[in-house]
């Protein structure tokens, strides 16, 4: 496969100007002011502490952020290999005009000043936008985010559900939703009324997305009012509900949450898979993992139910995409959505993207989301991406289909952009 | 790797006559009328739903087959990138003197009527089978099925037997089987009389092949007569079955099948793997999915059983490949068949193909089947897996093992057609 | 890809010396005599039978070593396109003056002098050492192994534990425990003495690892002695155990010999996934197979309880990879350990290596280990492998991410290698 053909094509992928459909930015705070900012994402804390440092170095009380990363960058060595850190690379040669292959006990320390200068100037946050030719960044805001004093038509707001759905047990979680829709839950209706003030106060402030994170285990269904009445009731006594109590709570309070996305047109973001906290003696956000034995036959009659919901989907383990294409095959309202997590690396990519790109009707793929905490991210993260769709469109499209370059390009553009559009409404 | 290579091989490939072994075929209504006959395909039904078009529009009573087309072809543009739309455009293109890129809303009717035409035209059928190189054809026959009428070595018959282990609760099922054989069903005894019957009726008529599809959950397993007296009393007497009462008699009809299989001397094509309506919202034969979590290991016992039935397997799932190719490496009477449905798509095919070439006896491996309803989909289809054959074949073989390009070949003829002739006894 | 490329990498892994850390060598035997100990592997003998070739023409008794492998010759023309045939002709070549492409029926019997004759020079062990470039290698020594008699530095002795975790309710494992620790076992106490003192014995003759093969089934946990008493009485009282009491007696013994690793600081290889005797019916060591329905996630609490152990973990469905892949970059104590049986067939391999390389710390993974029987294997598995690990090198790190060739180089060095002396303290 010539090498030019699959330059052309990333070049005109290059060129366009995106919306981010999913990152945990903070908006008041969303690019960096330092290296630590972007050496303390858990991809390079967790994957330092793999490699031997202890979490108590990574994590001690009152470490100052160069030492934090003076700390972080002697470990830095055995991870040179890892896709991640190729990410770190990139983005401080196109950020801070770094020069070397591999950041190093040697150079670090004025690739720290440089960075810290950088960012300090006025307009950082601009300036990494437009470099990274961001035009919208989606978040996840926690369920009682007032919303305010940031331009929501640039940081797009989503209403992230994990804690009402998997938490909703917890008195901090109940006293949240309280403060935050002046309803006090006393009921199944008045558990609905709270949960659909929350839809009202998103939609208005311009949300585009109802998100949450699911455990392997877990099977959405309808419960009745009826049904979890009694449970309710036992919450709010304070009794600790049976594991069987707290499946049907967490069901009724995400099929509440699926009825008001048809309601207010939101898409649901579906992320499945990710076992939380399975290694507790690990970094902060480096605790989870997953049991691949999940499958969307699970969905199964949330999907049914819901014809009129777009629900965007994120699979954590490569073996579930097939089941994903065949399901966004299939279902009217199931698209197929980024690369998630422990599936964000190349040779998954590779395959799920093609997988996807031959069966998936192309106005329903979602071709990537950052996923990033700070802004620094979208442009190495993107940039892999865009490489391995060049890559698979050349192959795949032009020579093995023998489409032109023009219509490969379109292809690509529509999955990178335009299906963001379109599916998110944005 | 040289294209040139790869050219040469392809096409000694694409030299073979083949011999098809396993497609839905009607023997008597073989090739198309219409150019809705070919896009009421399935694939294409389903993607344009999935896509967005309602069902009732596509399965609208009384709609004549030009308003069809031309409805599934609004939505076409939105499954340009599926490979199932390129087998369109290739048997268009191969048929039908077509020369565009794609089947638009400005070009269809002209190609629909050429199309039209070119079938009404003698001989259309056996144009097709000529052009396909097609010398046999594998049907799946209702197991009621006369098998008159046709040209049984041409269209070899296969005795299809979902609705015998699945639905034999269904009193119509029972009627058919009474009609078919002249045998009254009411013991054990007396249904394995009638299913013996199927297999003379089947084999006298040239059948080459018992077939069956199987959802996941599904473990074959021995069942006594006298442990199936009291289910079969309760099926006759019209009570319903428990789920254990139903799973028994499945398995009590399944293992008699595998009996008949070894006295018949016929081969048990297993299709394993998938759900049955679970979209029931969906088009017709748009609606079954599938749970990955399945293993061979529950075939354990029917493998270890009937050593001299050969048990040709076709997986849903590509996480099941591996399970396939270990089995058919260590069983003697366990065979890859073909690439299966949701499986059947480039990125699939090939590492399924690599994995097989690299570690199944190559006299195990049946390559291909074309699963058509219609005859002019054998063109594309094979064509597909064809070049991905000669990819691999040049790849892997010639240039990593340094094989000859004529022993390449060879291996491949024999996954193509060879091994279907022995395996099959075609 | 340029070729020249991969062929400059290539040929500096292959001047490389290496420690081959998991075979099945008897330092007694080590190298073979005749070609019967070549092709009695059981890839060939399973793969013969798989092809048709009877079980009771393999194994008949008293079957001599030449006429054994005429009878194999006969079948592997059925097998040529296998991998491990592509390892048998290497071999042949390499050591044997073989120049054919193909071992046949013409060429077999010159084939078998040559070799017969080689093999009973003086030194052709250590001229196999030598050409394989092979420094050390790693045994799979039962538990009672007296361990004299050869040089544990170059035959470094591993304890493996399989019956002491799975086949302690066997009289005979508890009577060869008792004579190669001298300690009676009546209760938790004592087994516990006596797996101590297999500890003392083996890491005093310069063992480097523990090492088990686990069933998809199995879930390690702690057992206190006072859960254990009962079923440890009941074992000895000689009452069959039910299943639930035997897996918490595998458990108490798994638990207890990590305790030990801890203690002795060795690493414990976990190879988990295989289903013993599924095809009973199969020629010696060709019964096993698997279910590729296990997770990592069964081994939480291990790897939790254990931070001190060093886990290198093999699995043998290519679906686990995966989640082994994700496990080694959050877990410090889990390592990335070669590519196991089912697996370790090139196009599991490449994938696998990939995402390993990508996303685990370079320093956690062991990149191959041989598996091998007999010496003259280990020449062509790894040769395989450093092909693969050559173009993955090639095109993922220096065409992709633009490494320089040494750089690339270095990390493949770290793989074959360096990684094998850090791990295991080589």
């Amino acid at each position: 496969m010539s090498s030019q053909l699959v330059q052309r094509i990333q070049s005109e992928l290059d060129s366009l100007v995106l919306i981010d459909p999913h990152t945990h930015i903070n908006p008041h705070s969303a690019a960096s002011t330092t290296l630590a900012d972007i050496m303390g994402y858990h991809y390079y804390t967790e994957l330092a502490h793999s490699a031997g440092l202890p979490r108590e170095q990574i994590e001690e009380p009152g470490l100052g952020p160069k030492e934090k990363v003076g700390r972080l960058v002697e470990k830095l060595g055995d991870l040179d290999n890892t896709v991640q850190v190729s990410w770190l690379v990139e983005m401080c040669r196109e950020f801070f005009n770094f020069e070397d292959d591999a950041v190093t006990q040697d150079n670090w320390e004025t690739l720290y000043d440089t960075a810290e200068a950088k960012m300090a100037a006025p307009g950082w946050e601009q300036q990494v936008l437009q470099q990274s030719g961001l035009e919208k960044v989606f978040l996840t805001n926690d369920f009682d985010d007032p919303l305010t004093g940031f331009d929501t038509s640039l940081y797009v707001p989503c209403l992230r559900t994990d804690d009402l759905v998997f938490h909703f047990a917890k008195p901090e979680t109940r006293e949240r939703l309280e403060k935050a829709t002046n309803i006090s839950v006393s009921d199944a209706a008045s558990l609905r009324a709270a949960i659909g003030q929350l839809f009202e106060h998103f939609t208005k402030n311009g949300a585009k997305a109802c998100a949450i994170s699911i455990p392997p285990t877990f099977s959405p269904a309808a419960v009745t009012d009826a049904e979890i009445e009694a449970v309710l009731a036992s919450v709010l006594s304070g009794r600790e509900l049976t594991p069987d109590e707290s499946n049907l709570l967490s069901q009724f309070n995400f099929w509440t949450l699926a009825g008001f996305c048809a309601e207010y047109h939101l898409p649901f973001d579906l992320m499945i898979g990710v076992n939380r906290r399975v290694y507790e003696a690990g970094v902060f956000q480096g605790q989870d993992l997953y049991d691949s034995r999940v499958s969307l036959i699970q969905y199964r009659e949330l999907f049914n139910s819901f014809p009129q919901v777009t629900f965007p989907v994120s699979v954590l383990a490569q073996t579930s995409n097939q089941e994903l294409v065949s399901y966004a095959w299939i279902f009217p309202n199931v698209v197929t959505n980024g690369h998630w997590w422990y599936s964000n690396i190349p040779p998954h990519i590779e395959l799920d993207c093609r997988s996807r790109l031959h069966a998936v009707p192309q106005t329903k793929q979602v071709g990537y989301y950052s996923d990033m905490y700070k802004l620094e991210f979208a442009l190495p993260k993107f940039a892999m991406y865009r490489r391995i769709l060049a890559k698979v469109l050349a192959s795949d499209f032009v020579i093995d289909r023998g489409w032109s370059e023009e219509r490969a390009i379109s292809l690509g553009k529509l999955n990178l952009r335009g299906n963001v559009e379109t599916i998110f409404n944005a």
